[in-house]
């Protein structure tokens, strides 16, 4: 409450928890009085107080994510993505292009990185392009062509879906739906997208907090989908000399906070090439469940994306590292 | 190119760019060679060249988007609202509710605002809420009751479309389509909501640069609809003593390169009612074709974002304040 | 506290209060026990409790500055620099060159700004450079050049202070002494200045938030120098269409918890000519006190920061624009 | 150039450039004409030719440093902090109080983390504090507890020093000279800590762009003074989990463009003690040339920044973490 706030204003504080079904407990302090509010499962938000007379403040001590907390799930969940497990001791490579460009391609790059010890294939047959003269990809065609990928190579596949409209299709053919940064809080494709019950790889939003994240997780749990893969890929900072920021300090966040496996994709999260392989090693140190990269067998020629893009050798050199951190934080690769 | 770089692999651009049927300007410096690319319509990306050994950095000296640009367009884009024309000299004033909630209430607030000068009536059927517990609209029989309210008084309706999948639906009672910050790179939305031939009025992304706000709105335009309305609505800082940080410089900036109107929703971009009157008087003074701000008539009950909503009273005065201002910077309301 | 926190777990952290000569009120909820804290007369950190057994967050309710709040403090402070009064009903406008280059050039921006209105002259004589290859000011000569203008104009004059070695002349000879974004934490800077008795017009940081700048604030009226006119200069956000993102909501914020005068600079805040019209009609429009901008007689041949600075004659136009605004929020200039 | 800009304002920026010395090469596209610029050797800004007709945009395509720069400087910088080798194969670990607070508390905590292997002793005797009313630091008395620490223990000590008036006492008693993240752009201080000779531990400010920490460190770097080590700990984005946004990217970044080494600061970057591990492993995985952390005997006591403060025990564990992490990157600790 506010210093001046009178007994008065007190009260109706304490009259409109009560109203609501909720307990006030006022404190009565030096300054000024505080009112804690108990009882409340999440449907009453701050609104119903901020607006009173007398009312300087409303501060949440709960959260109002429930299914994806540790508190209410102490036990890591386990994705399994294909036969893949994610979340375990093993750390998952995710690698593959970033847009699906043709068959031989695909097939090129998937037996490469196959080869070199990724645990699931990654390539965009639907996307999202900032504008709209930019390749968008080859649809269905992209998706039947990440089939006969997995078909050769035994590799699950994990790929983006753009709209409400595509999820049956996408689901058909994938391993792993794949909800991107720009869509984190498209709420009607988190609903759609968790009602497949296939497991949901969900990136974090360019500006989302912590909670809006978890919060976007939560619509896939409140389907009675538990398979969420959280994925972070940069924030977007002042900063400059990277497409995005990448806030690796959330991988411990998360685990603290919830029971969901944490992946990083520090392709996105970098934009540059060289910066892949040093980020891809912190990202496993700092505790992540596996990584998100791309791979390209031309890079100077791929349709999107290209200056991330690792050629397979490259790949092969970034494998031998995770593998030596991993080995260092006790997990296995 | 790096200071280091060789002929050869300057010459290996200027064959790179030939290829693909650009034309390159090698300048040699005293410290470095750069090389100017002209004759890209759009296609290439700087990927093309990034990847290219010797190649320190891209720079872009064009941009993407090409219809919502003022270089290929000069007049002033007005567009017509179910009659009331944005863009023009008239600051133009949408009101209402944050979420359509009953017959009653929203009908109530429209002769409330109308009474005292609001143009457009605003209000929400489909909700995007951050938590899936959370109040998530009345959907079709929030539209109808949209439809009721402007048979009532005669105000023309904008109302938020989440899906692909109910564009059709709020095209049929909407007289604009508003796309939320949430979705302005939900791009299936965009083309789909462009296909209608409605007025769009499309709002900024929390973190979208100016060229990503602009790139979406082309993706209307490339959809032969040249009606869309560009709206600020707060980006996402560090700052916490405002929901968000209302970046009223976008105004003269869209206003210099782009030929689209622009308005302002100091209602969300501050998320707290007792800024939303000076924000509203800035605003205009900035140069914005409108605002857009909620008005409840009880905002300590409403559904959704109690705290930023005026109370009809307090509409009132924010009328007489912009159409003070509006006055002293050559406009009507 | 934890939602498992056990009762000898918050029974400890209620003895802590206690040692430390706080009150410690417990309140039980449904899910976990929330312990108020009453007493603290700001010497108390949260990491007293932070590192407790059981704690999971500790959420101040209180803020920790005192002297610059309007709760303890509730009329308007009006600060005098050199007879021009700030805070009051007339906004005041602060013009001049960036940095002094000359005693012609100062001369001739001086009795150009003075013609067309202005109140205050500022002008650089200490030059914080990013760059120590850029111009860095003349130094004393500068605040000499400064005094010579005020003598030939009567306006008073602001310039900035970088180091505490300089506080002492420039306090010498300046009506107001500046410090800077980049100084706006250089706590020994802010002790010094406040103790010269002098007027100190501090600018906001590019980082700060909204508790850190009046903190800043705090230090100055600690030394018993009430002083202090704050000044809103542009914040670092991810935008780059304008040099820093003009944060206007502070204005009302500011008004709301201090009693403290606030300016804007439009020109450092864009970094564009064409945006500190348009921006300085919205900051007076927002409720400032006055607003501070960069004045050149030849802009395209400054020593620093020509892109920002308005011919005499576009200064000729800002005064009559912000007249006019001024007007219509019942203010004069 | 602007697409309509005529041929005669083209000749102006070619004439504008060859007086100040510099060769201009226009470069006709099929929108627009560029006009490159040669042979500026950093002292002509974009101010010169931002202000004249016809000018869209200046870009530049070199940096404004020089000294700090791997072009200029293509080996590896390592920096001798009393004998401690920072910038070769071993990674660095500094540890210690945020705070001296007594002679018994520093040589506890110094013998602490000696026997766990620290390389560097850290703790502040100047203490830049955000309130004025919070613990500011024991001054020369503190310098003198690290001196004796020192003496006890062997460590080399590294000190933040915050004022010029002080550079010269602190000079005297520490290795090295810390600037603290506030102060990394009070030029005055970077001039006079470089003209000591000592090596300078530069942290990065909250919201410095590579390109400003790198001037930063040419500051130093001008006054003859080549020992400068860099220091990521953490920028200020809308992330609200952690104090800070360490952002670890910049650490193959500088790799890259700098020869200077590069060091983290963990415990300030994160702000809470049970991110400190992790992401401790992050920066050495990344390819820090060290880390620096705070350790204090009793956290919960500490006079600051108690929550991110580990116990020597915690210190250990970070230790054998290290070690294992530096191993795997092919470095020793």
């Amino acid at each position: 409450m506010d210093r001046s706030a009178t007994s008065a204003e007190v009260e109706r504080v304490v009259a409109a928890a009560e109203r609501l079904g909720l307990k006030a407990h006022p404190i009565p302090g030096a300054q000024r009085t505080a009112v804690g509010i108990t009882g409340n499962k999440g449907a009453v938000g701050p609104g119903a107080f901020e607006a009173l007379p007398g009312v300087l403040e409303v501060l949440s001590v709960s959260h109002p994510y429930k299914l994806v907390s540790r508190e209410f799930h102490p036990e890591d969940t386990i994705v399994s993505v294909g036969g893949v497990l994610v979340g375990g001791t093993r750390v998952v490579v995710i690698a593959g292009p970033c847009a699906v460009e043709s068959l031989e391609q695909t097939l090129t790059i998937a037996r490469e990185v196959k080869a070199r010890g990724a645990d699931v294939l990654r390539g965009g047959a639907y996307k999202p392009r900032t504008s709209p003269y930019a390749f968008q990809g080859l649809g269905e065609e992209g998706l039947k062509i990440l089939a006969a990928a997995r078909e050769a190579t035994g590799l699950p596949v994990v790929t983006e879906v753009l709209d409400t409209a595509h999820v049956e299709i996408v689901a058909h053919y994938a391993d792993c739906l794949q909800i991107g940064a720009r869509n984190m809080q498209n709420f009607e494709l988190l609903k759609k997208a968790g009602k497949t019950g296939k497991p949901i790889l969900l990136k974090r939003g360019m500006s989302a907090t912590l909670e809006e994240f978890l919060l976007a997780a939560e619509y896939v749990l409140a389907e009675n989908n538990p398979g969420v893969i959280l994925c972070e890929r940069g924030i977007r900072t002042f900063t400059d000399f990277t497409r995005n920021t990448l806030d690796l300090s959330v991988v411990p966040a998360v685990e603290r906070i919830s029971h969901l496996p944490i992946v990083v994709d520090p392709s996105h999260g970098t934009g540059r090439r060289e910066k892949v392989l040093p980020m891809s090693r912190a990202s496993v140190a700092a505790g992540a469940d596996g990584i998100s990269v791309e791979v390209h067998n031309r890079p100077a020629e791929a349709l999107s994306d290209g200056p991330q893009a690792l050629t397979p050798d490259m790949f092969g050199e970034l494998m031998d590292q995770v593998r030596a951190i991993a080995a260092a934080v006790g997990r296995t690769t």
